[in-house]
């Protein structure tokens, strides 16, 4: 219990640079934004990557020392490289956590995982969502009201093309007449994967306290367990079959 | 498949008897309105049942015939017999089938079965309804929309104490700023669960054509399947554990 | 409900011809073996397919034309064209049922529904198998005993490295000492898979009669719903958001 | 996370008094050896309660002051106190955990959660066992090999008639030819449940530092979340429905 989290936040990181009215939100990018939640709990250690260093900042040992991988990508999924995105399914397969958020739903990886198209609707115009919390006694809704308030958001509506979660935690209502499965936890391999609706790069989200509880949260409950060492070979029978 | 299903409608038939506005969208019973639906399907056989027969019209007899039981009650469900609730609960988990419906959720049985308190959010104050299919491929969604529209009903909002449902079919969105799992399936026993939501006794929702819809669709999805006879006593082994 | 149920039962088909073991237990192909019992329900319309046809055996025509494919691949699954895989994904997310026999567990369109290895533990040493049911009231156990027994079987063995099932219908016993999950029932996108287990080529298990009830009832069960078709557009409010 | 988790240990403790075999094994009774586990972890407060104290050792005091509570009863089920259970199940539906122990499966508290017989097949010959984890990403997995060995333990088999576990972490295997789900967790309103199948009195189990290690790990899995508060009441909606 000793050993540290280790999280490891990643975002595309383009909105931010290209766009005024995303840069004066989120000055430092949306991953530091994250950051900045997760590196306040003394158990996480917490490093940031984006998509335009060398393999997205995503090589080999960075994923190795990694036990939770956030994930915020949106405009540009198909830049992210196939070698990446088969390095990441292993990883989760034999263990990390993934906490996929907002469009990342639209993801290589997320959609890799899933074996769906992750489609859903959409809509851009402020509607003010309200974030249901259906699942209270799970650890991801420590410490949060009955629902999170969001006073402008993007709305994503269902159908949601997703695998029924293995655990609804959140569902979302929007008031231009949508519902969304928002918190969706999902056993893979030996990986936990959550993935978490809001947080459009034109709403100031990320500064939500109970947004920010949920992603710490979220951390905790998706890192690694050091489970069984699986052996997938031919095996011996216990005794003779004789 | 030659054989019919044998459905029973139950209701309270209370508030259709005491209410002129009740009385006027359901002058024969809300459990008429619904009996009206399934007699339409030539592979069912319906009968009706109400809270004031003897034995609640639900004798070992009428149960013991019955394959999918429907369950609408709202103001008297404690005026329901202990000994009655006791039967249903061993017809369910021994095959039977039980449709739920709306305030059935405060029901003897459907409490017994699920373990929690099924306690929920609630407004009288006629509401738009949306009602979302989330698992378009199940049964249960055959023949309908993308959503269910219902002009004027009762809310009902979560945090509902269920059990999460083995598979979550519909989600409710209600203008006023709630959601609700509005279509809940679950496995006990032998016997198949379907919890709805809608059908407030003051709205005409038991005409809507997509909600007869589903009733009709429900009854098959909960129809008796004859699978394996359990055996619970001591067994012996394979062979000899010598 | 007039409709036939449209089935495809797809088999690699080269084990049966090069193989003299093989051929003895299944003469005309495992395809057929598994395909005389489907034919025998009058509400079913039953064609075949083989790896080594013109695109498989699965032209777009032929799968537009099935309600649920039975797929049967052993030591060929490299073998099968990546656009056939991806026409595949396509039509079980659209609502075409998938039964993934045996080895199927690695077949590239299992593997791909799944977003796991779908790896396991394996013994050819001639185990006697019990396929305990768990969930008697699925409609997959229709008309089955408690445990269906195999004199002889490949053993396969947990962990299975696959999603959590939406449903769970059976578990082996295998004598040498190991558990599996058998029956595991998916809903993705429209579509629904179910996977089930035995099926070794040098073993005559698809002569038995309680498998072939199987897979008669996983036809049933899997077939094609007629569900909402979903819009994934940009989506106006109900009403304005003003 | 400074805060202890509390946890209360319940036994019969009958047949340890009463049967010399069972004494040789647990002088000190069956909840001392569970205990005694949980007490080498620091972030753990563990008392115990039996049968035969007042209100069988859970006054609503003592009820009040546990996060977690471990249950092993076997002969005396009818002897527990209708009030008493009652006051279970009130706590975890407000967020106790209950981790309930082999014959607990029958145990009043257990069947009126679940909501089930809860019934069985059984059979006292010494089996070897072996349980399986099927779920190694699990938190309960936590430290675990890929099958946890016992050489000689009572039979449970499937049909365990149980609503299908949100997670099933174990699945075990007897000599004798049966399965049986034997890690079983679920959410019930704000509390979680694992049901542990292992554990007859007759045989050393609680000794075995694999079970010690699924107990510490289930005790800080099923521990009280401080969720959201949840109201019932009418709620006035977000804005007027004009």
């Amino acid at each position: 219990m000793a050993q540290k989290i280790r999280v490891t936040v990643w975002n595309e990181f383009r909105h931010e640079r290209e766009n005024e009215k995303v840069k004066a939100i989120y000055p430092e990018g949306i991953h530091e934004a994250i950051a900045s939640h997760l590196r306040k709990e003394p158990d996480f250690e917490v490093r940031t990557a984006t998509l335009d260093e060398p393999e997205h900042g995503l090589s080999q040992s960075v994923v190795d020392q990694t036990d939770v991988l956030f994930w915020w990508g949106h405009g540009h999924h198909q830049a992210v490289s196939d070698e990446v995105v088969n390095r990441l399914q292993k990883a989760v397969l034999e263990g990390m956590g993934l906490v996929a958020l907002h469009s990342a739903h639209y993801s290589k990886i997320f959609k890799r995982l899933m074996g769906t198209t992750c489609a859903l609707k959409w809509r851009e115009a402020g509607d003010n969502e309200r974030i249901w919390v259906v699942e209270p006694g799970h650890p991801i809704a420590e410490g949060l009201p009955e629902a999170i308030e969001l006073e402008e958001e993007e709305m994503y509506g269902e159908r949601f093309d997703i695998p029924e979660p293995d655990t609804l935690v959140f569902i979302s209502w929007f008031k231009g007449g949508e519902v969304f499965r928002s918190g969706c936890c999902y056993h893979r391999g030996k990986g936990k994967i959550f993935y978490f609706r809001p947080g459009h790069e034109t709403h100031p989200t990320y500064h939500n306290p109970d947004i920010a509880r949920v992603l710490v949260n979220s951390a905790r409950w998706a890192a690694r367990v050091n489970g069984p060492k699986i052996t997938w070979d031919r095996v011996e029978p216990l005794e003779s079959l004789g």
